[in-house]
């Protein structure tokens, strides 16, 4: 049976994430895996979970498993209002920070649509602008607007930009930057989509506004639980305007009627105990002496002619390799011996720079990064390969 | 700020759920609630959530916390599989089956693309096919087909059915009548989604075999964990054809990269240990009594000219009044008194029949049947109201 004539004109735009293709096919727990976006498990509260679940059952009763309203349960709402400083009717909860970014594409975005984006950007958020046909081109660099209008460009829906520890590239806009983005949307008279999942991973550095802060009248900003609490849980939110904020209700009773209601009172529990806190504390001095060992292998291992990101905080770093070298073609190789990357090319709208790629210093055991690290340069080098 | 010129094309045919709508204004506990498709409270298996939780966890550990398979965990999948006698292959899970219909929209629906389905329909897939612009039509009555192609209606992409108590009407579809629709779904060459929430919750009568059983290369069905494990997880599964769950993987990535994943281990550990089933014993032994009463509570109280259907499972049935009664008129008055349904014009795509209306008796506990139905009769025929 053929059928390919029952899709809907969306479907050949539908890009397959090549992270989670990888993931089908390995078993990351057996290799070195600088692939995934992948919090470390250590950094779970798993020994927490038991308890938080007596506490939210007592509390909470029958509640907890039973539909709950669209906007996300109002214990969780008023927790993240009072954490970001803004009125509860500004806050709406949502299943993954995935969904958030989903839920914007599909309120705002029509075939043809633009939206500026960084380039290389955040594979999820490609696919899901790709998805509903957007016409995703770079953010014109320079100064605001800088003819970009006049120019012949159409004007954008909105500007997607990760500021805080971008995924992929580990980057922190600076001050300057944000005022110049959010310059840019006021001009083009646009909205931002402000991707905010790493933010409070912050290791070293100061914090820089949000761009939120800057431009509260047209900011979507997302949050995300899986990288303060643990993915599993698929909870985010979005900070935002009401009457956009209205529409995604709505859009939202058809994508899901609610969010998890168990998983919403076990983040709210953590959040509101202090618990969330002083995991958090705990995780960003794991992740800082991740990132300081990372950097250090790259330094002492690394041969001339490759350069990398220092990130402040988030879970990746970004190299650059000389132009000979095609991250895409070495890829099976990599795998086939044990070590895992993202090919940079894959976070560009145009698949170019291929001699690029994303490396996560979260997921992997720090027993395992340097041999990981070793390998990877055998790799590139044509060296000898150490176990892993 | 004028943020209307910021929506996609889509958002004028979003459809505010009226039931929800209720929800976010009335505590339901306060009242007489025949209006949500809420379970039951004390079906849900509250007390066994604590040890399931400790299990999963003793089983999986943070695997149970981190991002997981975007079709869903293999366990919770294998046992789906073989609970309906499907290879693994044939199983995407779904962060709840509201999920389900909204990704089927998304991967076949374009604007104007044609849905048959029954008339009324489930208010959540009415919103999600809005929600994508699609023309939205009944399913043609009489013999197969029925001269719709001849008599110029473009074929549609697919037929969506509740086939087994079907919510809004409570209605079952008998074994002919399935064999009508399967034979109109071939001859008009188009998919069928078979939307199955309530199939295991059956009360009387014999069951008949699924659509999915007899057009197995057509169908989508969608199940869903709510009314068999409990609502606030969020979890349903598509079992479908291969080439069709691939582009619905592939979309997924985009709307939440994958379901909640304790969730689904705890969904895995209820399923398998053989709890599920029995408080599925359980919980129909209680739906049944609360059908039971209901029913004879009509009997008893319902004025001559009020007919209503005999559901032999599921959570609804459906009430038709007079020509004179408006149930949307009635509705605040009802309100204000203390007792909720909803309007049953609310379920047609044109808002016809103000004259019926659909009663849930799933939610209300049995000792406020009683004193719901007298004052509903009471708002019907003008009589004093009881205390509810």
């Amino acid at each position: 049976m053929d059928y390919s004539k029952y899709f809907s004109a969306d479907v050949p735009s539908f890009l397959r994430s090549p992270v989670r293709e990888i993931f089908r096919k390995v078993d990351l727990s057996a290799i070195c895996s600088f692939a995934g976006g992948y919090p470390a498990a250590c950094t779970f509260p798993l020994a927490d979970i038991p308890g938080l679940t007596e506490r939210v059952l007592a509390k909470y009763g029958t509640k907890a498993l039973q539909y709950g309203a669209t906007q996300g349960v109002p214990e969780l709402r008023e927790l993240i209002a009072s954490r970001y400083g803004v009125p509860v009717s500004q806050v709406q909860i949502t299943t993954s920070s995935q969904q958030g970014i989903d839920v914007c594409s599909r309120v705002f975005l029509d075939p043809g649509d633009v939206v500026l984006a960084s380039n290389p950007v955040y594979l999820g958020a490609l696919q899901s602008f790709k998805a509903y046909r957007a016409d995703v081109r770079d953010i014109p660099s320079g100064d605001a607007s800088d003819g970009y209008l006049s120019g012949g460009g159409q004007a954008p829906k909105f500007i997607y930009v990760i500021p805080d520890f971008n995924n992929p590239t580990g980057k922190t806009l600076t001050l300057t930057e944000r005022e110049r983005l959010v310059a840019l949307a006021r001009e083009l008279d646009c909205l931002i989509v402000e991707d905010s999942p790493y933010r409070e991973l912050r290791y070293s550095g100061e914090a820089v506004p949000t761009i939120r802060s800057m431009a509260p009248e047209r900011t979507l900003q997302l949050g995300s639980f899986s990288k303060i609490f643990a993915p599993g849980f698929r909870l985010g939110w979005i900070i935002g305007p009401e009457p956009l904020l209205e529409q995604i209700y709505v859009c939202k009773q058809c994508l899901d009627l609610c969010p998890p209601v168990l998983d919403q009172y076990l983040a709210a529990e953590f959040l509101g105990s202090g618990l969330l806190d002083a995991n958090l504390q705990k995780t960003i001095a794991e992740y800082r002496r991740r990132r300081d060992l990372m950097v250090s292998l790259l330094e002492k291992y690394m041969p001339a002619g490759v350069t990398w990101t220092y990130p402040e905080g988030g879970l990746f770093l970004w190299l650059t390799l000389p132009p000979a070298v095609d991250t895409v073609a070495l890829y099976d190789r990599a795998l086939a011996a044990g070590v895992a990357y993202v090919a940079g090319s894959f976070f560009y709208t145009d698949g170019s720079h291929r001699n690029t790629m994303r490396l996560n210093f979260s997921f992997v055991d720090e027993a395992k990064m340097e041999p990981g690290i070793r390998l990877l340069v055998s790799l590139l080098g044509g060296n000898q390969v150490p176990d892993c």
